[in-house]
């Protein structure tokens, strides 16, 4: 199989890693000449240009850009495509571009691989950066099944689990799972940096142990991808926190009620089921 | 110095270990004969009983019993001590503990190691769990300069960081640090649990990735002790959550009306402020 990857980042360039090294034949394009220097030099290419017409004869292209790129690439791309090419892409909220991307090429396939870490760029990129994690394909009605099968091959090869659902189901679940916890958890590192009593400031941050850190570390995350996936996911988001501030109105009439009862049965629900989140 | 632990579980117990193994006299005392046959079993006491007479002539004597038996355990102490024994208690709450305190004995001083494991009981005992900890003490004004000091040459012996600072500021700083990330935690919880579209809420069990972990682990945990913190901490509490409700209503606004600037800003506050909050 001969695939093009379009972006070479941690996602686009660890996918050009992985799929090289099991034999096919890798294409990589990069809006930047070095990027494409460097993605041959360290061999995870076996071409790269910063022109769309070496993507030529492909049997797949992974679009691998930011988010807001996707549909911007895949209507420059499409000039230069073979009616039998699958395209898909990896961004991590699947509903405007699945429709979107289904009406501008008919071998058009979401997908999300949800790995990841905390650097950016081909610098970062791992080997078996996939391997174990979940990898989302979600195709709609039209989706051909030559589509389904090629990115089917793709997440084989990289050991990644497959899920295949609908993008408004799995928007609303990365919603729940994945935007929520990037909210809740940069307000309370904002809730903190409001405290105006210096003294409990000072003290707090001295103090801070593991459970504040934890509960803090993905709003301390990268802006970009925060405000990204507010503006992509943004109807589910502002569900999802509208159910949050339902929810936290409760704790907060328990605890001011005092109805220890109510709290505890809630403490008890939310530690038995802790582990449903968990593998 | 001779000194008496209170209450010989997670924290009782490993105190007495550490400071036994420092060469310190350690008198056990317990609620339970099969607990302090197992401390002298384990040698972590030089004697134990679960009568409070076998604490007489102690220099310091540590309660570290549940939060709610601090006071009661006090005053049921008070008929076997010398009136030059310092007592100090080890609750994560201080300010009616501390005045209570030592209204009833005058070389009473509050104390909070901040460390700790997700087990219990003298089974969980760990040497050198105060090692880098946090330690705080509460002196008022009526603090005596022997139960500082006492304390002071404790905390050095288990090399635990001290911190010296008034009951209110750390109950407001324990309050920010540790006992809203826990309600924050249990209500992102909560809320993936009150999701009524089965295969979202099923997608999310499996999508579930560090991020959603990290930030739900603190909520799973013990629900006594998230309830003793919601009933000890009560105000302070109240007071945070409902300035992280002000908070998230600014979120969901700048959400809500696509204000991606400011929230961008926001994010980018938090980002740069997270490693205030770590070593």
């Amino acid at each position: 199989m001969k695939v093009g990857i379009v972006g070479l980042g941690l996602i686009g360039g660890s996918l050009a890693l992985d799929l090289k090294e099991k034999g096919l034949e890798i294409i990589g394009v990069s809006k930047r000449q070095s990027t494409c220097n460097l993605a041959i030099e360290k061999g995870i290419v076996n071409g790269a240009s910063i022109n769309f017409d070496i993507l030529q004869n492909t049997d797949l292209i992974i679009i691998c850009t930011p988010i807001n790129l996707i549909i911007p690439t895949l209507k420059s791309l499409i000039p230069y495509v073979d009616s039998q090419t699958v395209i898909s892409d990896v961004a991590s909220v699947k509903m405007d571009i699945v429709y979107e991307g289904s009406s501008l090429w008919a071998n058009f396939i979401g997908g999300h691989p949800m790995a990841g870490t905390s650097q950016q760029g081909i610098e970062a990129i791992q080997a078996h950066l996939f391997k174990n994690a979940p990898y989302v394909l979600t195709p709609i009605s039209s989706t051909s099944d030559l589509a389904i099968a090629k990115m089917r091959e793709i997440i084989e090869l990289i050991e990644s689990k497959i899920y295949i659902c609908e993008p408004k189901i799995h928007d609303q679940a990365v919603a729940l799972i994945s935007h929520l916890p990037v909210v809740i958890s940069a307000n309370l590192i904002y809730t903190a940096l409001s405290e105006k009593d210096k003294k409990v400031l000072e003290l707090a941050k001295k103090l801070a142990s593991s459970g504040f850190k934890d509960t803090s570390r993905v709003g301390g995350g990268n802006p970009e991808l925060g405000l990204m996936m507010a503006k992509y996911n943004r109807q589910n988001l502002l569900s999802f926190l509208c159910q949050y501030r339902e929810n936290l109105d409760l704790f907060i009439k328990e605890i001011e009620q005092e109805n220890w009862q109510n709290l505890e049965e809630i403490l008890q629900q939310t530690a038995v089921s802790l582990n449903d989140f968990r593998d």
